[in-house]
């Protein structure tokens, strides 16, 4: 069965999920995100110490664009939560890349974009990502 | 439109959310909560200093049963988040009510069974989950 892009897009989050669990994070997707009234992440992770809320974006084209009330809200979800924002992004084919919130270019409107090539040579890998918070903890439980 | 069960059951959810988040909280409803490999609860919910994991049942029957499974999931997937566990039901037409964990009955076989009459005398409120937690923050502030 042909996948389409939403169904693509569903089913990296999970995979996504599953790579936190095997990591030792609890995680959700969450329901209906970014159709809701209220703010919500697409996905979110903790292992006590360390929370994680994700924008995840799936795509195949040369960049993706991110608005500005998505960027927002994440950061407010995050910040009521007490959770580290991040956008997830994974173009078809390869694997998932975290991006620094601060890194991310905002475009003439009110959009930020983020090209693919920026995404593989700038963002984390999951690997990356996990050893930053690993580093974290060592160092502020010792 | 008359809305069947699940439908109700969503829609009662959805609530659960609205109200957690008007009272400070950051809050996700879970995709396909129950449906996956993966524990997960229905509702989660923090505001940085307590963190709340929800499976939440909505009834219209005089009791409903939790399945062993659900509770020893929504248990492992809080130990795993740092999050408190609460069982919160809803009896078709009236409010909320927030079972403490330890305090549901084990039937003979692997379920527990929770009253309708049960939930609404032993259950709390929501003002009274809440409080309980407000008043357990201002003692370890102190």
């Amino acid at each position: 069965m042909v996948k389409n892009k939403k169904q693509k897009g569903t089913y990296a989050e999970r995979e996504l999920v599953k790579m936190l669990w095997e990591r030792g994070f609890a995680c959700v997707r969450a329901a209906g995100s970014g159709s809701g009234p209220l703010p919500s992440p697409d996905v979110i992770a903790s292992n006590k110490t360390t929370t994680l809320a994700f924008e995840c974006k799936f795509f195949s084209a040369d960049y993706i664009l991110l608005n500005y009330s998505q960027i927002a809200q994440l950061v407010e979800f995050s910040q009521r939560f007490g959770a580290d924002p991040w956008i997830a992004v994974r173009y078809e084919g390869k694997d998932w890349r975290f991006l620094d919130m601060a890194r991310i270019r905002r475009t003439s409107g009110e959009n930020f974009k983020v090209s693919k090539s920026f995404a593989y040579e700038d963002g984390h890998t999951f690997d990356e990502l996990l050893e930053r918070y690993e580093k974290l903890s060592s160092v502020q439980s010792k």
